[in-house]
């Protein structure tokens, strides 16, 4: 075989420094053997938001951040170098048929956790309609699922007025009864973001709601800890679905639903941190940023940053995890 | 007369959800009879300001991002369903007349708020150079009037160099004996954003001036409340005058005058909210977005929520509002 | 009543010249009775395209082109000012049924056509989906359609591999014996832009295909009298399907699928003009233009100067229309 | 004094190479004294214009975009490299009082043109508008004027409805007696642009007018040599009045009215160099570029290549020019 | 090895159509043996330029847009379906010494061409020094090379200002004795974009120069042929070096020194496909694409056009190649 | 010598107050006499920079920005309207050797600094690999300097991959022995935007690191105190370094490397406000921001606005400053 000087494949970095391994390159193509550890996988599955959206695009430009970070944490003194992140690829979308799409997502979550026992799958949306099949597929692979959704949204619109959609998720699972409404608690819920009819079903299906003023009068980690502590008194294993626009329109700017009186990106981290360490949590899905929308890649490189921080807590945990 | 499925008209939302209305909706254009609660009347007026801006489509814009917005207020527990902000529409401007179009705004606010005293009417600009108008039409219909303004800058320039600009307003009411200094209280009055001549001129008159540093020491509630004592001792109705380029960058970037060192969202949404519900208020503005230079139309969103919050906490008001 | 001077609705302009009415102006909302002339329907349907798409907003952004131009042509030396564009709205999408989405186009622009022999109806895209359900219904209230079909792609795609896309349309009306191929001319196919496999099924159906080749050696005006003649031998009358991406891309910013090699604009309004007149032809639509990808809404602005054109030389036909 | 290596003063070039210079290296400030040969003055004023526009900031871009050029004109082997374009600057614009403004154009072009009598002055626009006192200080210090217009638009609106704006400075001109029709000639009035009122006042005051039809089928040059035969008969000196919207949207992308079926770039440069050698040709203005809405500063790179191809032809003119 | 229903690899198509494949798709990486027909090598050096570029991004961008063509030649009726373009990835530049990194473009280029012999290697640009090098490894490896240069500019600028930068790579190739004048033809060279100096050394080096005039008057191909006739006189092979800005600003606006002008891109892929078949045409460079500044990437989706175009004729060579 | 009204030359100000002096205009190009009191220095070199930066544009877009600004600040009460800053222009750069570049950056700085003793420089870059030479320099006329570096990352990545870089100039102080680590104080540094070996390399040479975390938890005012006392013990004079990316992404959007998790821009201006007062500190560097990747020119803004805080606090400072 021959070899010509200075080539570097198409694709490669440009550019390589000794001391540096980039996030980017934790993440190594599942090969079809048994995967351990923090995985992800994309459902570029978007058509299905009520209003346009191209965070179908996400997972890819997500994959993308990943290579504007490098693997150690000074405040840790941690280096994940050796570590490793399966990418199980992107879960292939039908054009036309949105349900065959939602069913896919849910066909194929539910073989790779029942396949990977060992590892945390963080679905990377798409918009909010993936989870759906997400939770439905981590609770028939992983026992009952304890619910933390950070979110603007109940997502808890009817399913008759538009089919599931970005807008139903939640109602789906209940009114499939996939969950009951105990088994979620809602985040970050805004004023004039949604309708009084949810905020009832909301409550008479016994789902708990925080709402921004909540947050800000108690703080975000008390919230947690409380949510936590409530969900594993009645459910298995906790699983985190986390829309970016949860976050204040100066912080996540590539929300299709973008707004005002939101959460800060900080605060976000640190309750990522405190989530990555908790041994319940087994699951995760990351939703709802549209690349085409935002400036610079910030909501994308905050969600890479996210992945990076909730997997280095991870691993942290000690025993089972 | 013959129907046709599926169809609907021209300009009608896109999709309909049984359980959400949009507080866009709850705008009905004024039919001619007598309107009571929260209006709104467009000044789309900025040939006037200094730089180049494009103010002038703020009402316009404004109004579109009330249709990013739903009328249920989770914090609150409140729905304004039934609610109704009329829109009296917009003030025509002449195409380069502009003393004419200034004195249009006078006395188009004036008939309003002549014939509809029961209505708190927020004007839309458009740039600041309205509010000399809209603050005299108020005097004049709704008597002695206290104004606090939310600024970065004086606005006490000169007339003589440019004429009666965005930049001369308050210089405008105390020259012409509209108003007195000590019926002005400034919020927000920022470094490098003003100068000495003005801050003398201020002074001079007794106008009273909130510096950030002021609020970020005092903050921002505690001098609201200080102001509103102190105008009701001398002024019968207070107005509220918000130069969206009070608060920093990170948080209006579409605004002209952009800069560093601001207000953030969170602190100006809590003081807008405190004032709706004072009873004194009874006349607003809102000015200086460019649509032009907005991103995603972030500062108008965050005008249409800042309206939404007001309207919310007058319908709180007790008695005569 | 009352009245309040220089007031203007929302949404009306904000100038007027007595001398000058906006082309927009002849839009008229649908009330319900008898229509003819020439009329427009959206059909906002992206969600069906092969390849991220926002082209659902082309028919309001069409619309509000049509407020670029004025009344006035003088090169003919006429002004349409008296005239009327009967604008019957947009035909509603379900979120995320995309076959009920497509279905709802047949049966909206069925009832149209069907109520409304007198008019020329102009269904705007939307992408090339939407053609399949207007020509059927085209078809089957006008009689045996002829079709010039302008587009860089055959859409002769397979309906199994992604269902019925905006690749399809012709494929499914040749499928389902809607038309046969000989009904179906194709003008401006280009190199690198579609399959052999389709070219084949092109030639094995009778379709008639013009390159952009023989474009450029023949010339499109010879080329449509050419077609015409033939498709009028067949047929009882003429759609012309306008797939924007016929243009060359730096004639059409904005289409989906843009790329070098393709008309120029001055051809294109040629060939429409000498088919307004025509009085073979009895139907159109404009596809494929998404505004979120376009500069200054040029695609746009050349699909309201087409309308134009199309209903100026329209309004020139003796006789019967 | 002290010298410090490398250091180049602020708003030098980054980089000189010895063989080449940019032409805006030959704009030299005016110093006071008499000036021969080409000259520009700014005329920033487009607060006049009937919709939004920054084409205040077109006399500045267009200067940078003469650092885009050499000096060096290989069709002619003929270098400017020695020549000089005077910069009499800008005029000062009023911030409120456009007819001000408008006054101070006409003051200071007729005390330039007054005073430097051997100069051939381009105003760079701004609007339309600055063409009223423009032409009317050419009239008066050089003598009876015939112009050329290139315009998609008459500019012959009434001024009663908006005032002096960029819609009617021929009108202006007519009306106030500084000229007939007959002295105006316009090039490239385009279908859909124009009020049939307009068109009617054009004919009844004997304006001479070619549509973009005419110049299709007779070419510019043929009509260019006929307008200043034409106008020569009854004229002392004719004067260029460049509206750039003359040309199509895909060469001039950042005119505020941009639209399809206008001028080739290729077919202007070819017209503009024979008026530059016409030694009838004693004036011109450029107008109409809005630099916030172009694309690479396109329209004003083009406007500024116009001057060199115009200024170079200018310095072929034999005698007298 | 297990299975997971739906997934395909990170980057793989999202949507793949049985009876199309996409011209991206012909691009096989290099494994290390030898290669024959057409291939593609990175040069992602534009540091070197004088103004500020980032068309050391355009390989990648060409790249991708490849995926935006098929295999399908329908003027031709061929299929390159089992066709195959080598992609010999890119070369890898150094960070600081950009005098290195020419040095490895030659060195690469050397070893691919001297290993390959039956390879039309195509190297994309970077800026337009990569050619100097990509010329000289060239010469020596092909025998005596005749160079046809598309240039707005001479590029033959003295190094000493700057160093050897995107201004000076055939004075480069002329001043080191790697050709001589004679073995060069420039096409497309236009006014103000150039030096007096340089045409000079152009003259006295004997090279043969055609302006953008002699394009209009003679035609493209004309010159073409006239060009391939001379050079095959002197030269082995000829090289064609591509600086897209050769065409007008309107059909490449992504390259950092555009301008009006220039070459339309009809006629310049009408002279590629001429060239493409010619047997004398064995290598070609593509630069001066800044993907940065493009608008939709039209000026790299050009670049792919132009490569398919090229290897299609390629292809119908006979015998030798 | 001839005077025309209304004239004002090209680049002056379009409009001016006499209330109000821009910060800009305190900019002195400086004339060849001895300076003192804060003075800037352009080193417009980023082609050094591992990424593609358009930061040699910064020190030009700063001065533009300075032009937001007046003089007058209403928190110290203080007018700066008769002050100077003087400007010594931008360093030239070479074109292809930045080797050479960064000598120049060197040899002009010790020249200026020493030659004004008086003088506290600020040098805009640029990216940071121009702090090497301007710390040396600083150092051979100043004294031993101590450095308050705040930033993201180490910058102390080995010459031998990349050579010398923007993420090498630390390195590079001490590799070459003009530092050790103990003079250097690095403030702001982050999670994921490092290599484990430059933390060790930081450890292992006395470098002092203070984390994000460690600035969250102590305050930024209390670890500028810490680094002062400590730095104060082994130096003569303090330079500050500060690469702008030690912001938050929403605060700084115009940094090459931004992200989530920095600083806020208050925070900073209060350690700035603290650094200009305190008399140790002589020197300081703004670098890292790329005016093509800001939005609305907010991260120069910004820094226009630190120049000017500082400038302010530091004519505050006491005896011998
Ligand atoms: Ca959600
Ligand atoms: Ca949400
Ligand atoms: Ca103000
Ligand atoms: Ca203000
Ligand atoms: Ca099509
Ligand atoms: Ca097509
Ligand atoms: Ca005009
Ligand atoms: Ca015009
Ligand atoms: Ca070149
Ligand atoms: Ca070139
Ligand atoms: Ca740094
Ligand atoms: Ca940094």
């Amino acid at each position: 075989m021959q070899t010509i000087p200075f080539l570097r494949k198409t694709g490669e970095a440009p550019f390589t420094d000794r001391g540096i391994k980039k996030a980017g390159q934790l993440l190594k193509p599942w090969t079809g053997e048994g995967v351990k550890g923090v995985a992800i996988t994309g459902a570029p599955l978007s058509k299905t938001s009520i209003s346009h959206s191209g965070a179908f695009m996400a997972p890819q430009t997500i994959r993308q951040m990943m290579h504007s970070f490098s693997t150690y944490s000074i405040e840790q003194e941690t280096d994940m170098w050796d570590g490793v992140i399966t990418d199980f690829g992107d879960i292939e979308m039908h054009v036309t048929d949105l349900i065959q799409s939602q069913n896919r997502i849910y066909s194929a979550l539910k073989e790779i956790q029942s396949q990977h026992n060992g590892a945390l799958i963080i679905t990377l949306g798409g918009d909010h309609s993936v989870s759906a099949g997400a939770i439905k597929a981590f609770q028939e692979t992983r026992g009952r699922v304890g619910i933390i959704q950070f979110d603007a949204h109940f997502d808890l619109r009817n399913t008759e007025d538009g089919g599931p959609s970005n807008g139903t998720p939640f109602r789906q699972l209940i009114e499939n009864g996939v969950i009951s409404g105990d088994q979620l608690v809602q985040l970050g819920i805004r004023d004039f973001s949604n309708g009084k009819l949810y905020h009832d079903y909301a409550k008479d299906n016994g789902v708990t709601v925080y709402t921004m003023g909540d947050i800000k009068r108690e703080g975000l980690l008390t919230l947690l800890k409380k949510s936590v502590e409530q969900l594993k008194q009645t459910t298995d294993n906790i699983y985190i679905s986390l829309d970016m626009d949860v976050l204040d329109q100066a912080f996540a700017p590539g929300c299709p639903a973008i707004g005002p009186g939101g959460l800060d990106s900080d605060s976000l981290i640190e309750g990522i941190q405190w989530l990555g360490e908790n041994p319940s949590v087994k699951g995760m899905d990351i939703v709802e940023i549209d690349p085409t929308l935002d400036f610079r890649n910030m909501t994308s490189r905050l969600a890479a940053y996210i992945i990076m921080q909730f997997s280095l807590f991870y691993s942290k945990r000690e025993g089972g995890k």
